[in-house]
């Protein structure tokens, strides 16, 4: 039975995860739910958190959890888990938390582990971003860990992106200054109850002293935290605090906004592009006498691709796909 | 000036470096003469190795080049450092490379730090492979991290693919399995003279008997290696050319050029198809219009995104795309 926007908005849980389990079997009704719920969208906080394997994502996530909970706020979370040999962090983690936060329906999580999809992941958070705004969390919670450009192209939906550091991995930090200083809005030194913390934290705070904010700039503080005991969290989630205020300013809100929306719309369209290009293709087996002739080098798929984004595409094996539809015969 | 096929098969390493920076610069003859490297392609046995930061890439791949050059063979190394926190290592292992190998005609080292593009990474990746294929390298090996769709998705252009666990890592292999099998040809345990070595090589050796190979399948081997010193990359080595020798038999073969094409074909097709889409919005700003529609909440990117894909696409907004090329006005 389709899910209406209706219950979603309502904050019906089970309606909820529902819808998600329509939108991953590709459902048109999800589609359409979806579309009605995104009017709905634009209430909860966001907050990004990323992190290598064993940075302690999850134990941070949990802790931020508890102390939004306790200020009655409800919170969702997804967590990205690309198929990778070095992401099952995410899982077992999970798993725990599943159980400590399983009897709080201020709480939803949700595991994004999708493989061999093209592009498939970074719609999949938005569509879930967008159905845990809608439904009205307070806070919702994008954990990933943010190698890989899809990871870090999502994380811009979010308001306010923590970036993760253990001691010890800031031997290079002088090589990683580009990439960290575009997606942080908060340093977090976890674990700092290890050697080489200060140390670490020393190294950001010279990394982003480096850097010259213009007035009205924000300047990402570095933070220190021992998630598995909780140290240093409330001062963290001070700071999340005064972002959110940062952000709630007129004209930072507007440019948030419109990143926000630029990312979801080709993020979505990317997906949609490939989906159809490859419908369009699979009719008639165009496909696989495509591939036959690239892997035989008959071809080249430079070529064919640029058939493909212009539409104008022979078919010299004599298959001709559906009428009007599609790819269409060449006149070139 | 151009860069001609012609030099780049003559296995000129200054025309190939310009060929990769004006592909890089998207300048039109280098698309050109890329399409006409193509048929030469296919003679290089392509090695990827994928691995987290601080597995030890770099230095394995290191040591497997001053194997391969010992033996006659020319390599090319591709480099994927996707902007990240996490990806500093890939910077600085490259100069520390370049140092050594740079007066060495045999190795090409090409890094790739592409960020904020829409799924350039894995495209460029395929170019770059492509050009060192048709220059006449004996060997090209694909270096990355692997955490992320795209980055696990273009290692199936190589013929085979090293995975790199280090000894503690192993802690929720159990985790793991469903990505780490679809990739991985060869399994290395890296720095095993560490601590719990023997017990991460067991623990890959249970998973990997624990799933059932048909007759005539590869059954990846698991393989103990000491990158910094040397130890057991010749027997690495020796699995290598064994899964090679495996992969040349004709009904593997075709198999392989076959996902090979595909991988191309879609990567470079996805790429090709957002570009398109970004420039025949931006025309006219219409792209600015729809942007501020969403994020008013007055559209939804959904909806846009269905409208673009199926070429049906109202402007509401005044804003009319150049003539008959493009986003057609709809007639629904």
């Amino acid at each position: 039975m389709a899910v209406s926007a209706k219950e979603v908005l309502s904050g019906d849980i089970q309606a909820a995860a529902r819808l998600m389990r329509d939108l991953d079997d590709e459902i048109p009704s999800a589609h359409r739910t979806l579309k009605t719920l995104y009017r709905h969208t634009g209430r909860a906080s966001i907050l990004g958190i990323t992190g290598a394997p064993g940075a302690g994502k999850s134990t941070l996530v949990d802790c931020l959890t508890e102390h939004l909970r306790r200020e009655g706020k409800s919170v969702g979370i997804v967590a990205i888990d690309p198929t990778s040999p070095f992401s099952g962090g995410a899982i077992l983690g999970d798993r725990i938390r599943m159980q400590k936060h399983t009897l709080d329906d201020g709480v939803f999580i949700k595991s994004l582990a999708t493989r061999g999809h093209l592009g498939g992941l970074s719609k999949s958070t938005i569509d879930i971003v967008n159905v845990m705004d809608a439904m009205g969390k307070d806070v919702v919670i994008i954990e990933t860990v943010g190698v890989g450009q899809d990871e870090v192209e999502i994380v811009k939906v979010a308001h306010t992106n923590l970036v993760l550091v253990v001691p010890g991995m800031g031997d290079d930090i002088q090589a990683l200054k580009a990439g960290i200083l575009e997606i942080a809005d908060i340093f977090v030194v976890n674990k700092s109850d290890r050697e080489g913390a200060d140390r670490t934290k020393l190294e950001l705070e010279t990394m982003v002293g480096m850097n010259t904010y213009r007035e009205g700039e924000w300047e990402p503080p570095v933070m220190a935290t021992v998630a598995q005991t909780g140290a240093g969290v409330p001062e963290l989630l001070s700071e999340v605090e005064k972002h959110w205020t940062f952000i709630s300013r007129e004209e930072n809100l507007l440019r948030y906004r419109r990143e926000r929306a630029r990312v979801e719309l080709l993020e979505i369209l990317k997906k949609k592009l490939i989906d159809k290009a490859v419908d369009d293709l699979s009719r008639n087996k165009v496909l696989d006498h495509l591939l036959r002739d690239i892997a035989n080098k008959t071809r080249d798929p430079y070529s064919i691709a640029e058939q493909v984004v212009n539409h104008r595409f022979d078919f010299p094996l004599g298959a001709e796909p559906g009428k009007g539809k599609g790819i269409r015969r060449g006149r070139a």
